[in-house]
């Protein structure tokens, strides 16, 4: 039987500051990408997401990103690939002995914000950042966007990857996301999301933004958590999945 | 046959900033006490200390403490336990994630500043942090000073000790370092060191500062990198070892 | 004709972090206690609260607290009184230049969590931050809790003094705060902190928590902005300023 | 009578890790520009910087970076124009406020490392950190590099500018520096530097590293704080400029 996994991107408080109500988000998602500190998070919040991760029974996977709480690693920091590595590494030993603290495990990895949408084109930098996950631990899987050059790069490392489709956002006919700064990148529509999320999981496949047919590998579908109806999209994502008999369930 | 570990805290740089000259110290020491990001240090630092450790065969351990790059660790922050286990297990999962990307692995753990300060004397805050020591990997050792609060909750939770001596630091009749702010309490001269190197290995014993003979268990002797004689200190004490037939070798 | 000035803490934000609804207090009160990007804030959160405090005709000061975004100033950082001396320097001259590029000025200064608390105790601790702030610009008030240290050091070193009640705190037959962990410490109940708000710009008294009758001097009435109530408790307090004839308006 | 400003960065240490022998540079310069706590420095070391400058006669001067210590404000960071304004006033006003405390006053900004790097070749930058020069206090000077974006964004917002001259690097024949990573771009000799000094002063010529004559407007020379023989090259250069009737003397 085919299932889909629902990952979200959470613990992403810092100290005092919240982000998201990610208690209500932990109920309607398999996996979660959690902030180790550097962009977002903190031991304190890293350990709390744990908790409530496992809890909720929801895998607990490392968002690495760029050492800037204040730009919410949003803005590009020249690092050399040196750098990169290693901060990779620090950010995944901390989140794993946390994640085993609280009495989980680690089992994925991706990456955030500025750094995510660098890998998305550079291959040095995906080749960096993905050596060291796999050097790190090779059993954990990178929660990857098909068409990118950190999707190519995991599968030359040979890198498990779980291929991760956004229900509401409008892709390029390249395959990638549209900015956000384009008219129509985001798709606030349920019913629209909802025809997605099942094209999706059926046929593979997403009409870009210029209608382009695309081809669309789907192993987990992405719901954020910090805008204000994504409790509203995650519920709408499942319903759509499991209509069309797909339960929801981490990814194998 | 008896041998002795020597110990040392390094990796104390942080970006640009060096404290000590570790290439040096590396070549007269077996283990060393490495700053895992928060007081001292970062993934680049702490990289680079682990891959010239190990090429020196010197284990690694972390040196745990508050997150204060400026003020180097060194003065109070009131942390809740709960905060101090946290910030301990992040740390330990962070440096351990990096000994083993340079190579090598990490075998014990101590506490920097401030918080070794606190430790000394501070029941709660040393179940606090040992608990998560222990929780993290109950085979690491602590490197510890005698008669202290600290030692006693290590001993209480079965934590491995390994007991480090200061040789050319004035101890307190109870057992405990002499403030540096007291007069006497840095011992330079190399005799005098040299002297309380073979007695403490012979005898198990040192001299207080007002002439009390102490019970001092030693297994491993503190060379500290950031004084302008650490080096010549550390070779004293090497000679003064071996001039007894303690070969210089890392803690079992 | 009498005036009272209502003052609350604003610009609490820290990067894409958010605290309050700081643009909805900002229509509600005279003056704001503005965060110097060491306990929270930033460059681009203390601009804009400059610019909308400006726009609403609100009086600036600096909040001055620990350098600890994580903890948000509210836990004890032990700092010598030369570090606490220079910290306030650094945040009163960042946030100046700040408030004056957004068109306005600064004028008054007081210090936030854990700095704050302690100022409230330790004379020498407020000496340190209230030369500061004298030497600075003697032109600066302080806002401040009647019955502290700090407030008696201000009243010595000649500091104009903006005497600052809380309308939903409890206070100990002492006249400081009762702890927030302490039941009845926080008033919710409107018409209570009615009756407070009136008894206390009538009389100049307030009731103690142990009905113990309190001397209480007043020349402004604190508004927290970040409780979840706290746009319905400022609008309670004008209205029953209001209502016994003193408008509201900034200090003199 | 002609004389000529010796320039050099200072204050950049950071908490317990030092930089430069900052107090022997002090006797040999006539302005300093000194780290605002972003880059580099904190308020204790900016303050001891102000009152050894002080002490010394020498002028100080804000060198505004990027926020990050670890970097040392080497590393490009991807900030926005108003960022990069706010970022600019916020620490010119913190290090005006400790520099008034220390007893002097701000007399001059410049940009560190990656921003300054930046800003020698974007006008927009240039133009959003000038400009908050600008505004803050129309009366600094900016010391600045000929040839560059800055320096004629400087020119038409009506800044004075304090041409700086590097006697130890290089020139392209477009009249900027020579990349470090260049064979030849760091100048060593003693005799050469003295040349180019001498050269400079009395021609206002340089020749580029390719021999090419170039116009190069001189009002300071900088000297390197932090390279083993900046106190050597800081003499060099004093004496060159003596030798032919140039005192050493703060810029007008």
């Amino acid at each position: 039987m085919k299932t889909i996994d629902i990952n979200s991107d959470l613990g992403e408080g810092y100290g005092d500051y919240a982000k998201a109500d990610d208690a209500a988000i932990l109920g309607l998602i398999t996996s979660a990408n959690v902030a180790c500190g550097f962009h977002a998070g903190d031991y304190m919040t890293m350990h709390q997401t744990a908790v409530l991760a496992n809890k909720n029974g929801v895998r607990i996977g490392a968002h690495v990103g760029y050492p800037d709480i204040q730009g919410f690693g949003r803005r590009h920091i020249a690092y050399t690939p040196k750098e990169l590595e290693l901060m990779t590494i620090y950010q995944l030993g901390a989140l794993r002995a946390i994640a085993e603290h609280a009495g989980s495990r680690l089992t994925h990895a991706n990456f955030h914000g500025a750094l995510g949408n660098l890998s998305f084109v550079d291959e040095d930098v995906s080749l960096a950042t993905l050596s060291a996950v796999k050097a790190f631990d090779p059993t954990l899987k990178f929660v990857a966007l098909p068409h990118t050059a950190a999707y190519r790069v995991a599968q030359k490392l040979g890198i498990d990857i779980v291929a991760s489709f956004l229900a509401d956002r409008a892709y390029t006919p390249d395959g990638v996301l549209v900015s956000r700064k384009t008219p129509g990148a985001v798709i606030h529509d349920p019913a629209v999301i909802r025809e997605r999320v099942q094209r999706v999981l059926q046929d593979g496949k997403v009409r870009a933004i210029d209608g382009t047919e695309l081809d669309m590998p789907v192993d987990s579908i992405l719901v954020h958590s910090d805008t204000p109806d994504s409790i509203e999209i995650a519920r709408t994502i499942r319903q759509a999945a499991q209509d069309i008999g797909y339960p929801i369930a981490a990814f194998a």
